[in-house]
């Protein structure tokens, strides 16, 4: 779709940046389920298991499994996460945290700054969305439902902490967090670069900063950097932040290449892959039969800002002439120029529900674009696979998502097994942090209903 | 999806036999639309240019174009056409007619024996359904408008012409035309193998007969073989006839590769990809909210028929129990083993439309399963690449489908150019046969009205 997009503008045929990287296909099934969630597929792709929907860094029984992160870092090689979600999202948090449910963040955010972790401080460089993880119960967008103050707490283990864009725009010290929301960092077609760098810019800061660190080492660096939104837009059925969290993750990938050619004195492999699709997006309609089809990517030229933004301007909007409002300030920077009478209805009607509007705004641009959304849910394909840089080209050709942690693993000369005994010798730990404590649900393997029952 | 019902079958996470020759993608858009038809996407991988939609080895301006199997076969190769749909249709037409609209396939049936060709029979093997396009107006099903027998034309020029399936299993003499059926072959699930062979079969026996028609030669062969209806599968939105003719297809590739493996003093490169997705397939439903989906390959397990059978079934029933008959004969056959009430209602008002039947019975399916279908044609997104044998690992990573005929000209070190202008040297040829007739609309490139207007 982006491809395509580029392509109206320039009527060019060529491939994006990514394609030209493009090396094979990855299985994400987890292991209760064929359709993956994020921390199981990043659970895959951090310590080569497979594990059930909703597991970080655990395995069937909700044991710790040791991650390429953990391991790279007790070996000597410096390491970050940079993202665009909350940094205690799925799969962040599955290189650096082992816990029973993703949804235990506030306990991911201490296991990420090494507070609540048998192996102390494991990451050099945090940076991304969050912040509300991480501030004690009372203060303002706090998500926390206790009183720690883990930024204090990550000072103490010697971060630099901040959350601002001029302090990222400054030379810092490792080891450095970088929160710049309470939530999730903005989708990129609505981002303030004042407030917020971009994933390219992040990435570049990181490589940079990681290089410096290692260049009297022996040792190098492992990073992880996810475009992390793309999925949310998926969530979403929102093609306008599709598109262009996907074309800044093109863009990033092109600066990690360049950066890659330009440091040949530390030979560097990138890997590059989705934990899973989601959305179920295909391109075009049929129009009365064979061989015309409807896919009209010249419909996002007047599409300015994600639904996620206009559905909360229009929920918080007031205004005695609803229709007139909502035509102007909702429908025309969504790129939706023309919207019918019935769309003007149902938007009304839809004013208080912000998530069913936002489905239902980027439905009736996606109808016009000629995509198509099976599901606000994630699917069962293959994703693709893009590597560049050393030795990427072993890794050509489709594999199961456990692979990529066994790439990792061996590009980095790492060892996984030493790592998960350490861990699960710490059973206190276990037991306070990893698995389910007193009167939660155990969330266990097999909640998939749809799984083999044969 | 056939990869998960495997896996559903026998509790294994390995990759299918295509999987584990995947090497890269292959990008689709025609000239004219960025949704491909198969004419134009069978004319970059036979001729390497891109065309309009609907055009057969011709460009944008309806003059025709030299393709691989022409100049294989110029320069002493052997050469093959082997398919599940007619002959006649767009993808083996592509290697071999030169005609401005796909649907002229009683020329294209002349051309393809080399009647109507100015560089005469250029094929050795011609394996598929589509005899209806072969016999004189009058006769028994037949397609044409005419009274040529180009059965007999086909005799005259060489041809052992046979239709059955005891003929197939005998050794015949190059060249030879196999046509088992009048319309398309059976979807492999409906089958009858004493009637038809299997994909796999013909592949097998044309592979055998080339290579036994070149072992004292110095040239080799050239082979075409497509599973044409995956495609149809997708266009009837039928998830069981699409599962059985992809199994198939697996079948037919590792069947290949093992004939590559076993034929090492003939050195052969396989490549394979699709012309473009079709039905716009997705795998899984979100049930209340991530992370779990419902995906239930296991509903695949009584599904015996296409909907294209059934319906045609349902719409030929005789019975005074309409209910009960449509339980027990329709959709019981498909794997629906308990339809509701109101599917049994819908069913019985659909029973003279065997189109809107077949999709209403798939889509039952489909929802029991927790597939997902965007369209009942085509779809924009890339396509798999696989390769295998001498010289594949050249053409692993993206491409667009025209560098498909330049990866295989290469191989076999051809040259399209001087083909291309043999057939426009034969203007009464291109009048009389290429392009539109007097009377017929011209079917210019630009019907797609989603194209680029800016």
């Amino acid at each position: 779709m982006a491809r395509d997009w580029i392509h109206w503008g320039d009527n060019s045929t060529e491939g994006l940046p990514i394609d030209e990287m493009m090396i094979g296909q990855i299985r994400t099934r987890s292991s209760d389920s064929y359709v993956t969630d994020s921390s199981s597929s990043a659970t895959a792709y951090s310590c080569g298991i497979k594990t059930y929907n909703g597991g970080v860094a655990v395995n069937d029984d909700q044991e710790p499994c040791g991650t390429v992160l953990e391991a790279a870092k007790l070996k000597g090689f410096m390491t970050g996460l940079i993202v665009t979600s909350r940094i205690t999202h799925a799969t962040p948090a599955s290189y650096i945290a082992h816990i029973y449910d993703r949804d235990k963040e506030a306990n991911i955010a201490l296991q990420e700054i090494g507070y609540a972790h048998p192996l102390g401080r494991t990451v050099d460089i945090l940076m991304g969305g969050g912040k509300c993880f991480f501030t004690p119960q009372g203060t303002a967008s706090s998500c926390r439902k206790d009183n720690i103050d883990a930024l204090a707490i990550a000072r103490t283990l010697g971060y630099t902490v901040f959350e601002d864009r001029a302090t990222f725009d400054k030379s810092l010290k490792l080891p450095y967090l970088g929160l710049f929301t309470q939530d999730h960092m903005s989708f990129e077609i609505d981002r303030d670069p004042k407030k917020e760098p971009s994933l390219t810019e992040m990435a570049i800061k990181g490589l940079n900063d990681l290089y410096k660190a290692t260049k009297e080492s022996k040792e190098g660096f492992f990073v992880m950097v996810e475009a992390s939104r793309i999925d949310h837009a998926g969530h979403g059925n929102d093609p306008t932040a599709h598109l262009h969290d996907i074309l800044e993750y093109n863009r990033a990938m092109n600066a990690m290449r360049k950066w890659i050619d330009e440091h040949d004195d530390s030979p560097t492999v990138l890997i590059s892959t989705a934990d899973h699709e989601c959305g179920g997006l295909t391109l075009g309609y049929e129009l009365d039969g064979a061989p015309e089809y409807w896919f009209a990517p010249q419909y996002f030229a007047g599409s300015k800002n994600s639904t996620e933004k206009l559905a909360r301007a229009w929920r918080d909007a007031t205004t005695t002439d609803l229709a007139r409002y909502v035509r102007e300030n909702i429908f025309k920077p969504y790129g939706v120029m023309s919207p019918t009478n019935d769309e003007v209805s149902r938007a009304i009607g839809l004013k208080n529900s912000t998530s069913g509007f936002g489905v239902f705004l980027g439905q009736v641009l996606s109808e016009r674009l000629g995509v198509h959304w099976a599901s606000l849910g994630h699917s069962a394909v293959d994703v693709t696979l893009y590597g560049y840089g050393v030795n990427h080209e072993d890794f050509a050709g489709q594999h199961d998502n456990t692979e990529v942690a066994e790439f990792v693993a061996k590009q980095l000369d790492l060892k996984l097994d030493p790592i998960t005994e350490k861990l699960r010798k710490n059973t206190s730990w276990i037991k306070d942090n990893v698995k389910p404590q007193p009167g939660e649900a155990p969330k266990l393997k097999g909640r998939d209903v749809a799984m083999h029952h044969h």
